[in-house]
């Protein structure tokens, strides 16, 4: 099954309790490629600047990402520098430089409008129903989307996200978009705007899922070490897709396995910067922890 | 199988987002009394003053709790008084009023030192220590805490934690006594204070569970209003200890199901006032909720 993302790639500048890095490969649609790339092959699109550094490309690539879709313009590439205190679920932005990303305005390529999954990482809400416009009947769109959005683009979003079949986002973003403190309540809120499933993250607290009738929660995989917590939403993303398109006919039971897969390549994500440590991951090691997932939740 | 309980009974008030009310029932005894009392008999050590309503005591021996352990003294029982903003993960307190517990000297009657299991409920350890002194050869001794006896007593604290089987606490105070901030790695250096297993109560996010070579994750049950949080770690508290002393020789299996069914009753009584939930609580309903735990986590 083909599965198509949009959204940023980035160079990103970050300190943790652990380390610190300068200009490394990052954005929102690296890191889902690189993670979906361990079921399925990717189709991206996004824009980078000249001086975006060709190795990121054929890496990208080495994983079987279709980077056709990668427009390179004049101009400096995206950059995001932060911080992240032992508190690692709030990430601290010290300078957001959009350069090209600020024109970014999605063409998906012919070739990719037949796309069946289609994943909108977090970018502008306009620019998500710019993509909407010109994909073919997928079978399921999935949106990302971030707090920016909802304080300040709240109508395009809304409309977004009663388009969109599933929506997915972190807890404070879910609170925030709901306008209701609780969450469960607030995940309810949410399938009442239009997805017919809501998947929130929760960071070290795992991930829960609601849909008509259906409510899933699955906890984190136990790390005594977050590395850097950048990407693990897009990783979660890119695992939870690429999985699931591998079923031909997902219903409840694969999606809930997609929800582990993807918390599966997250849990490897933060292991490391960047994607340093998806880079050596090998299927042994998801099936590996797909099956310690089993063994810390069941009763 | 004996379960034998030592901590406070309570007069609380409390206002939450959804009501006020003043001087109801509460205490840590209080709430793991009820708890267990829907699996097992109770054997309750406390003290209360000659202004506690003889109808809290007539309730308690109703549930099948065994009274004789909780001394009436001349003075006024403890109260406390708090309140919780939607943030019901904190509580805030407004008064503390010890009074006859203050005195409180934990003296086991002869009846009951030979109770199996001892749930040393949230009280200073020195006083935790002093039952420990007066059980004979207990099959399993679990101990509860709280930030101010982590700050002041660590030292009497640490010596009752390496003395216990099983330590419970909340995220928060995991986080304190270890001095890590990974809940993880903080169960693992907990563990290295003595106990053969660590228990974190994570509130709305569920509970974990640390043991050599074991680690168990449980999300919480999804609430979309929980009333009141008051006594939800003791309930949990009860409910673990009284459904894990159904079984005759408990291995993991049977620990994780009594963590369940801990999690089960402490889902109940968060969806009141005090115990008030707890009194038309049935076993049929606690048995479907259990199973939905099931449906809710399984892959």
């Amino acid at each position: 099954m083909s599965i198509l993302v949009v959204g940023s790639v980035a160079l990103d500048s970050i300190r943790t309790p652990f380390g610190e890095v300068e200009e490394i490969l990052g954005g929102s649609a690296t890191y889902f490629s690189v993670a979906a790339s361990f079921f399925s092959p990717v189709r991206l699109v996004a824009v980078v600047g000249d001086d975006f550094p060709s190795e990121h490309v054929d890496f990208l690539r080495s994983r079987g990402v279709d980077t056709r879709g990668l427009r390179t313009v004049k101009g400096s590439t995206f950059r995001w520098r932060g911080y992240y205190t032992y508190d690692l679920n709030e990430a601290h932005t010290l300078e957001t430089q959009l350069n090209v990303f600020e024109d970014f305005d999605p063409d998906i390529p012919e070739e990719y409008r037949d796309s069946e999954y289609v994943f909108l990482a977090n970018i502008d809400p306009e620019l998500q129903l710019k993509v909407l416009e010109q994909v073919r009947s997928p079978r399921l769109v999935v949106c990302d989307t971030m707090n920016f959005w909802i304080e300040n683009k709240r109508e395009a979003l809304l409309e977004t996200v009663s388009r969109v079949g599933w929506l997915l986002l972190n807890d404070a973003e879910a609170r925030q978009l709901a306008g209701d403190p609780n969450l469960i309540s607030a995940g309810r809120k949410l399938l009442g705007m239009g997805p017919e499933r809501v998947i929130v993250k929760k960071g070290e607290h795992g991930v829960i899922m609601l849909a008509e009738e259906v409510f899933f929660s699955l906890p984190a995989y136990p790390l005594e070490t977050v590395f850097d917590p950048t990407g693990a939403g897009d990783s979660f993303g890119g695992g939870l897709l690429g999985s699931l398109s591998r079923f031909p006919e997902p219903g409840e039971e694969e999606i809930r396995k997609a929800v582990v897969y993807g918390s599966v390549v997250a849990s490897f994500a933060v292991e490391d910067f960047s994607c340093r440590r998806l880079r050596t991951l090998t299927s042994e090691e998801i099936e590996r922890r797909y099956c310690d997932f089993s063994a810390i939740t069941c009763f």
